[in-house]
């Protein structure tokens, strides 16, 4: 990370309480490598350096949030944002079967906010969730902006050469995984959009709120999953879900030239979300299969390497939900007897 | 690259004219990474994926770019804020004395954006400066924002295993050197305040105006000095002069913990510089100590070592500017027989 380093067409401001290089110094001194890291040049130069070992693969993802289309700051707190900034891109590297080990955060944010708590708790809640995970903050960018907050997530992890996952590699006959539970997030975000706030004090039912609220205000990446499947070369595809179950599901098909078959029956959705769902109409197999930001793992495994797969990993457990077939048969979901087309119905951006 | 896979709070819209996946489609396919390339994933899965070598150190920098900030969308085009995105990380990679070679760059745009040619040209610029530098896109993100353009650049580039050059490493004696002439991105950015555009029809000092101009709408990174210095291991410190020398030196002293002297008769000032600023009373010395975005490169070389630089890389030359001192003796700058303080003057952020 280094101080943001260009011109602007507005003069620079010289008057602030706190500056940038005081706010990277102190990011620095928190976040300074230890002598035996790999990690060479971390916070604070022109770039990271990080040294390179032989046999593994390096794994990079970006994610760019922008206020008021990826969060809104009345419906999360600064930490919270932190924590969901670093958990979209590491469900990206657990996507791919790999280990999450160096960030880089850019945060662009308007005066008023810089002059707030806001960076430092936005920071605190990333590290917070770093430190789970033994990843390290290495980098990033500071900038200001005119009005709204907006945070590029760089993540690079690593795999032993050649072990990465990616959304080809799925064959006909292959078994359908997802790992945890689904529509939390999308039941979560429905509340937030009625009004809903966190701490939810008041409701009836506050625990459900609050747990599908977390599920989109705070997701928990799979990185314990990602790592195992790759480690032990269990699955030949792999996406997180992030835009739902229907349509990550097609971009696994389409990448792997094949189709599918899911048993709605066998959808692990969430109990609360039925729960809340009922005393709501709303659908909770809807938001299981098409709402998205569950950040869980969908994968594919072949038919005679599913026993080999361990039933929990950090206490999350695995469903299977169909099989892949040829591409020919298309991408189905079958209700009973019945089976139609499933389309992709999560989200897409334009 | 992934097309974005994050919920928002307004519904998906699709009826657009053109999907995220299909302009995705698009640019894996100009991108695709040849067989016998280090690129193991490109555009188009959860993260990017490169081949680690063993002797190498992976060197990774991001650069935010937010429109009214650090560009304004009726100052440039699209194609000149595309090289530009790239072109102020590939400096970073430069700045450290190693070789660019893989790209992420995420970009979010208001949807009438999206729908204009905007993002073709945006990338074409950029591909055509990565294509200049043998650098790959490998991925990015998509996103759309309610009103602003924002960038997000992410540069990987890799050297021999501890060549990198660092801020901080500069020794008493050692000389100081910069590579190119400095002030013209600053004498540009001042026309441009000014209502200059390009192309600047009708000026009687055309060729001047657009050489300044473009100094500040399109940079050109040092890669070639970057890259020789770090393989030589010519220099002890460097950094790249993107906030100004003035600042970007007391960047380098304070990580190294030396002092400096600067002879201000020695500063390479763009001539063109000078020619315009004798018309508009303009300090050309002030431009190119304070001025930043010049994007050229700042070192350092041992007395012993300077008879073995090159005089020229890829066309540029180099001045010798000064000597670095104790910390004890400051930072200083001297115009003849007069000593006085170099007060960091370039671009400060909040």
């Amino acid at each position: 990370m280094k101080e943001h380093d260009r011109q602007s067409t507005a003069p620079p401001s010289r008057t602030h309480s706190r500056t940038e290089f005081d706010f990277i110094n102190k990011l620095r001194q928190v976040t300074k490598p230890s002598e035996h890291s790999s990690v060479v040049v971390g916070i604070g130069d022109d770039a990271a350096v990080i040294q390179s070992q032989a046999g593994k693969d390096t794994v990079v993802s970006t994610d760019l949030l922008v206020e008021d289309v990826d969060f809104r700051r009345t419906s999360t707190t600064p930490m919270l944002l932190g924590h969901k900034a670093l958990a979209v891109s590491l469900s990206d590297i657990a996507a791919m079967g790999a280990r999450p080990r160096w960030a880089l955060t850019s945060i662009g944010v308007p005066e008023n906010i810089w002059e707030s708590s806001f960076v430092n708790d936005f920071y605190g809640g990333l590290l917070a969730l770093a430190a789970q995970y033994d990843v390290q903050l290495i980098g990033g960018d500071t900038s200001s902006t005119p009005e709204r907050i907006v945070i590029d997530s760089i993540l690079l992890g690593d795999c032993a050469s050649g072990a990465v996952i990616k959304r080809a590699g799925a064959m006909p006959g292959d078994q359908i995984f997802v790992t945890g539970f689904l529509g939390g997030a999308a039941a979560g975000l429905r509340l937030i959009e009625r009004g809903a706030h966190l701490p939810s004090e008041g409701s009836d039912d506050l625990h459900l709120v609050d747990h599908v609220m977390l599920r989109q205000l705070r997701p928990e990446p799979r990185i314990g999953w990602g790592i195992v499947l790759g480690q032990e070369r269990l699955a030949t595809a792999m996406i997180d879900i992030s835009d739902g179950l229907s349509s990550d599901l097609h971009h696994l098909c389409s990448e792997s030239g094949v189709g599918a078959l899911i048993d709605s029956s066998l959808i692990p959705i969430d109990k609360k979300v039925a729960d809340l769902c009922g005393r709501r109409a709303l659908d909770p197999l809807q938001l299981a299969l098409h709402g998205g930001e569950d950040f869980e793992l969908l994968f594919t495994v072949s038919a005679n390497n599913v026993s080999r797969l361990p039933r929990r990993v950090d206490g999350i457990s695995i469903t299977r939900v169909g099989e892949i077939r040829n591409a020919g048969d298309g991408i189905k979901i079958s209700e009973g007897s019945r089976v139609w087309d499933l389309e992709p119905g999560g989200w897409r951006h334009f």
